[in-house]
């Protein structure tokens, strides 16, 4: 299977649909069902002691799922998340932007479903794992 | 078991805690091992089409179940997520503020796990529904 | 809604497709959009001290999603689980039958959204909560 | 971090603890923080149509976990599943085994968190994948 968006098509399109996030995050890289997208952490996705917070991990796994999906089918506005397991692990390094890495494993119709993993920029430790499923609306 | 916070104590912790979420945030109602909490909701928790977003439906879902444990334990700031499995079922409702109302499991010493469901204010249909654990860091 | 199968007509329907495994379980209550199946724990289900395992607690939140989704949309042999998010919290009581009470939260076209909650025959403690999702074929 | 037990020693802790499984299942790799684990199929573990049944896929995953937690720090029979999440995405080969590929992302004191990718045996196409979570006992 062939990409149909590169992460500048993505970030292009993010920035028009989603302009109140898409400036929080950043397609890095694309490949055939695998996508990296960073969050560039700020004071409001950060709990007491510095750490990123949960939503704001379930944040970013879901904008990747997205990433992912959008540059293996194409611009699709409208696909939405029906389910996501996430595991939390570690914390977050203070300072530091956190790195998505989602895979699709399956690339439906109407259902794709992929994971992702979470680590500090510069880290391998892997912070959380999410397992999520979208659902792709028919075409008109 | 008794309840150890009622809707005030915990409002009033939460604002002292986590001053940037708790404005957008009100615990409503306590009643042992359950929670009610109200996302008010404003233009940053929104998706293009009027709905709430998917991480602000999480985001509510991880605040409810924090309130119905502070409520049962005490003021535990550290106590944090470890799973977290949501299934997104119907589009929140433009315009409306979301309820997500907790209910705890299980209350052990080290974990607690519950669930919650979150509607539409004066709605009854079930827009998601989240299954929570979090750790309970040992008493010092 | 109301209910297109009772708990006398789920329970043949079960021994004809699934004969391996209907002689363990018997649906014993059917309303709208609600399910109570047994499963009468044998050795089989066991663990080294006298529990039910896992997998069976999997299998009963299975079979009870499966029935209460057949009780309201009739026999559709080919309906499938495409996600199961589960929690284990307490260990069931040996000697026991476990109950398994399915709800069903969201009844689409092509998705069916419900959890499940495991008790032990007699007590209330919730000893397992699953959240599961069924793909439902499309009509021929 | 270094492997305390090898495929032959898992096998043979497993024939000995939980007779009535094991011999259904063989560990047959064993690396740090990973295992791989073969579901001998048979009739018991399939549906109509021939393909596997969705608990027996997730007997396999918690088991592929099980061993590998077993791998890395020795035998300890009362390890519980606290948390299972599992994406059902394909259906398996009829007449097939199946392999439960496991890796531990983080391995603690009281957690351990993996995931599991099943495929059907000489295929890789993931049939099922799940996220687990394994409480262990304190030392005595």
């Amino acid at each position: 299977m062939s990409v149909m968006m590169d992460p500048e098509a993505l970030n292009a399109f993010m920035m028009r649909e989603f302009p109140q996030v898409a400036a929080e995050y950043r397609v890095e890289r694309m490949a055939p069902m695998e996508a990296d997208v960073r969050l560039m952490v700020g004071d409001r996705h950060l709990r007491p002691g510095g750490t990123v917070s949960g939503p704001s991990m379930f944040s970013l796994a879901d904008l990747a799922m997205y990433a992912v999906l959008l540059g293996m089918i194409g611009p699709v506005a409208l696909a939405v998340t029906t389910n996501a397991s996430m595991d939390f692990m570690r914390k977050p390094h203070a300072g530091r932007d956190l790195i998505g890495r989602a895979r699709l494993l399956k690339l439906g119709k109407t259902l794709a479903v992929g994971d992702v993993l979470i680590t500090s920029d510069g880290s391998d430790a892997v912070l959380a794992r999410a397992g999520m499923t979208y659902a792709i609306p028919p075409k008109r």
